[in-house]
């Protein structure tokens, strides 16, 4: 299952166009750090989500690989999620996603979302990537807390 | 949507564990060159997929990122719906997965699966990646036929 | 394929709690004579639906079956999408749904929605079935329009 | 969440075509009285489950509602996921269909399927909704399993 490392809490971004933003221990997921970095900011419904999209994560296609959205869409399952998880770890348990339209290199690409339902060990998520005002993914997922 | 370089049809792995296997276009997708290689081999229902899981693949908590693991099941559905897909350009529609064990650094990572229905326009396909002994995900996916 | 036949239209609800609401050929789809009525009202993004539950709705512990909440979301999915299917017959080709809470006979259910994406042939949407201020099943579906 | 009475035992069918099959508490489950009666037989990897349609599973366009299909498959992630439950009660967490073809009134439809993975507190689910050699709908569930 995805893990995240919510019980090490995320960290501000100190530098780069998040610079101020949240993210979770860069350098310390290291695959996260290999195709993001991925970040956040707001709290309550007003999360955001958001990275830069770069050559790297281009399919053969010339466009976001659905991989690298996946990725970034299962980063902001944490992200909306972090306030409802109350600084237990989880794990994914089950996502899914539509894919609305193929995203480019031409803007940022950002994320907002809800917690749909908190329970004492799931967490139920959705949410919308956006790139500009195209719509690229719907996403879902449900988070389980996991003892410490 | 994730596009796929169906059109210049699979090649031959020349080096490495998986010499001998099939992968699509080396450094033409540039987000499978950065997270990969991931491989294929077979026809008809014996398709097997694999690539070797690294430290880049790992997230905060020591295990396989959700991330990476739902990369690849995006590359299994092209691999393992290839021949329904008869050279034609496909996207992904909608995928769907449930993360059932955590995956880690000391087996090769593997994937079969099957064509559930090939229409004229769309082809439904599920897999289940494995390590070892252990399932890791099971997923699900719609393709959708485009133009050339 | 779950099928509808909104090339015949909907139909004005003549009598009972929903008269003035639209629903489709009652009488003319069993299966939601059997379990309905399913009435929507409204247009773009201010469609809602509804239906009234009753005792042939719940399960052995005595809350809304989680399949006669999920025929209800498939309904939705067909009252959300009316507009954008202008039309065109469709059906459903995948769904996915979260289920939140119990349901019970003390309130309507009602459902708000979404469309995601309407394409040349496919239509995305997704939305969310409450009952009072709770919120029950958060679901998604993806409707292929067919030839008439 | 769609409850089943898995602590009450399955029970024996005592008369008609699936006589000697399983099914749980026929009266029990106004729902499942209405629509069916969902039967099932066999342990471990082969348990098969059944249903006969009828007019009243029927759609607008003369062919099984998704709705009849979606509620058959969630009686069978209990009946598939009957012997990993252990008698423990659950609940239907998520759920995720394709609908491959139309089902109709010509033969029986059954399902088979498998549970991917059992845990303290979950059990995912899989399986194959088919008649006769046509597959109607490929379905994943997550079971939470809660106090008696």
């Amino acid at each position: 299952m995805a893990e995240n490392v919510e019980n090490a809490g995320p960290i501000v971004v100190s530098e780069g166009p998040f610079r101020g933003w949240l993210t979770w221990g860069a350098g310390e997921d290291p695959f996260e750090t290999a195709i993001g970095p991925f970040c956040f900011r707001g709290a309550g419904p007003d999360v955001t989500c958001a990275f830069e999209p770069k050559r790297s994560h281009l399919n053969g296609g010339g466009t976001i690989h659905g991989g690298a959205l996946m990725s970034f869409a299962d980063f902001c399952l944490f992200a909306i999620g972090h306030e409802a998880l109350a600084g237990a770890k989880a794990v994914t348990v089950a996502f899914h996603c539509e894919f609305l339209a193929p995203g480019g290199l031409d803007e940022t690409i950002e994320a907002r979302g809800e917690v749909l339902r908190a329970t004492r060990s799931l967490v139920f998520v959705r949410g919308l990537i956006t790139q500009g005002r195209r719509s690229l993914l719907a996403f879902s997922g449900t988070l389980k807390k996991i003892a410490a």
